[in-house]
């Protein structure tokens, strides 16, 4: 007989647009909601009951309805009203994750604006029955370029290893970050601005003998420089840029015409935690 | 000061294809191959000393040389050939993680193939210094309908409840699974057919009163059926298939036209287990 | 001032699934419907003034209602009537064009399917009040692949060339096609597999120098054998797979292990016309 | 007897980065560059002779040599200095088409740069033997949106019409533009800048009651701007923000919660031209 283990269910990517048409200029968030629910939801597995199976339709109504309800709001706000919703509301749903990403835009007149670009503001919070709330935040497809001050060489060396050293390389990556609150209740926007601008500015100043050298030094300065954070995650791919062998055709190449390749690439994957940091407890899961 | 956690790098998406020609009709294997290794690699990310850092280039390297020592095998082998390698030659790599997804070919002559679709089948391998070898297989983007035989209806209801009851609706999936092996020694090729024939077969029999429903039936078969393994993870998106209202123009819809929706949509995961499966220690990780 | 030229509005990617449930195995339909619409449509774009434009969301709603009233058709009968529609319905439309991607579906159960795979079949109808109906049949990401009977060299040189010649390498497209129909009354399921069938097996018996020779050939055998058929529009992206070096290890590498390139790519475009091939008007517009 | 009919080919997505390390902060244009020739390629279609064919691998070569003897340029002066090189280069070419599509980076430090975003600057540049040089600008990916000033209502309605009129609408799109230059020496970087201000402020201070309208607002303020310019071509996809409908929560909806819709989605492309425009010859080939 198999035995039903973990599970979870809910509606993901709702797309709601708010307007704030009472700043001037107009102002939008701009998010896609993914809920996700757990708890005593055996039932409909084993036999298809579902009395405790609050529909991912009804679930999308409620988004759509605190949006409304709750105006413009930083995504954290929005997502810890949900998840306690989703729990309180029922004794049958024991934890509630729920996924916030936030599209950025920029006034362009007073009821006009642009897509800021690729960069995505994540926000993941887990609201639990037992142990309360808990924030992630984060950011992906921030990319970063630095064409020097990177350096790689005195590495492992095996049967299989032809790559050269060098001590003048492109470094570059497209930064997915998430970093984790200690607190329920933040200052959710200057927080984030922070955390970005501690991530860009360790990527800047290392220089860097290896990515993931430059990886710890991002992860301990949104520490240092965010005492509301407590552990960072980052995954950075190394966008390779081979520099291109022009010598076939008679010209130089003094670190100036690169490929951009697209696969393989290196994954650096990493977490910083701070000294102090409490357990994490469902808020990665 | 900020403590280094969790961390593991490799080169990702590595695109190997191997032909065998001693075969009629020639054969091919199309894997995209990632590996991620995970051991003693703090001064790397605290000073940038690399001398415990086997190069991303190296992995790379040695995906392409045991494609071709190896020759056409499943991907299991590689996978397996390929984590043992890099835990057993370095004292500082402790674990390997290598994930292969493999792409099908029909032969449609003696040396003529036709990619046989969008369904990837998918292979994670974990060897451990202290706990040995792991075995994943899987499949992902696997399409499936049932036009009948579903309902939902009796489920919980709120203030943000409008969905009605339906005894006959469409039913819709992406099927992404993965499923844990008892064994690092097996038929790879025969239980990845077994398990899929069990997926689908559940799928298209069970009468469905919850998209929940049919995945632990899913998982149930394909532990009932390939006694090599102990576990299947399933994540089921619900493609959703909503009937057009045709009524304004004076024209029925019974249960014909249909729009496919797009998002949000509804977001199914759970873990099937066998009653006597084994702990799962880094499988998953 | 400035002058409007061509123009053009519609209703892209309206996404139909049909159920004919009288049927044994029930069948369905899955399309994805473009509509495009042009004739006087000078107000709308001046002053804003609407009265000629048929709002896109109508244009949605007829899709819809045209594939009730029609039932599980081929997509030409529903491209056909749609265009139709839109230009006799209305004096100002003078032409329309029904884009419908078709993707495919195999019974796997009195009631259930799976999809095929990645390939799409296409047919774009372009219904002008003058010179009446024109219909494009075709399919795209079709991969073909051989794995030898492809050579290349005798080819052109100049100061950046560096390729060397080859007389065995594999040779891979993801074939889009698109064929021109001398009649707008056919056969439409037997054309298309007819003309599908002639793509395949001229790839697969071409013994070819270069992509360009296979293209001709593919174009040259779907004219011969679907003789409704006077014009074929082929673009082959060459997938490049390329041996990899294995000689810094000590291996062999006898056409055996090739590395998967995504980027750049050959891209070999071409028309293929029937000797007695009509004037195409606006089919391709 | 089949025809060969219209034919060309060349490499696609040439990924090439270039550094201008002599500036402060560091520079980088970073190119994906493709290459499409045309001429006498009769032989190698209908026997695989391919004398007159230089390989693309040769092409791909020939963008990394010129990008560097060219240094840091714009990609109109990259795209011509190709397309020129290979028509004069061989008797055999008797046209080339250079597309360049060019990603924009800011700088964030003295060698350090982020991605600016989502947005494309692209460039088509065509070369013909007889007709020399047509040079086309543009962009893609530019997402706008306007909370306000925008209607639709006094549409044409027939049967399949349920669209209610709206005096006040969320209006977005994602700009796809080209325009025409009417010379092959211009200001690129000016002229491109020029072009862009000249879209976003058309659409921001149009009160609009079509897209349609705003499409030719657009496409005359950048032929007004930029006097080099003799045609441009839009293509402006309706990016449907659909008001939810909270009565069933007894809240209300003052235009404030709005669902971002994917698909279907409106689609309006036009073209505006100088009353003085000059015959585009194969500058759109």
């Amino acid at each position: 007989m198999a035995i039903l283990g973990e599970n979870r269910y809910g509606k993901a990517e709702v797309r709601v647009v708010h307007v704030d048409r009472g700043r001037q200029p107009h102002a939008i968030s701009d998010f896609n909601v993914s809920v996700s629910l757990a708890g005593d939801l055996r039932q409909t597995h084993l036999s298809g009951a579902n009395d405790q199976v609050l529909p991912t339709d009804t679930q999308k109504n409620t988004v759509y309805a605190f949006a409304q309800r709750l105006g413009c709001v930083e995504p954290e706000v929005l997502a810890l009203a949900l998840a306690r919703h989703f729990v309180e509301g029922r004794t049958s749903i024991t934890r509630a994750r729920v996924q916030v990403d936030s599209y950025g835009w920029t006034a362009i007149g007073p009821h006009s604006l642009v897509r800021s670009g690729g960069e995505i503001r994540t926000v993941t919070v887990v609201h639990d029955e037992q142990s309360g709330s808990w924030v992630l935040g984060g950011l992906r497809e921030l990319t970063l370029l630095n064409t020097t001050d990177s350096e790689f060489w005195g590495f492992a060396r095996d049967e299989y290893t032809t790559l050269a050293d060098t001590t003048n390389r492109m470094l570059a990556t497209s930064v997915e970050a998430q970093w984790r609150f200690r607190t329920a209740d933040c200052d959710w926007a200057a927080a984030h601005q922070q955390a970005r601008q501690a991530l860009i500015g360790a990527f800047v100043d290392t220089y860097s003998y290896s990515l993931q050298q430059s990886l710890y030094a991002m992860g301990s300065r949104v520490l240092a420089e965010v005492p509301e954070l407590c552990e960072v995650q980052l995954t950075l791919p190394n966008k390779h840029h081979f520099l291109v062998d022009l010598s076939p055709f008679g010209q130089p190449n003094d670190n100036e015409v690169y490929l951009a390749a697209d696969r393989p690439y290196g994954l650096i994957e990493g977490q910083v935690l701070a000294e102090d940091a409490p357990p994490a407890g469902p808020a990665w899961s």
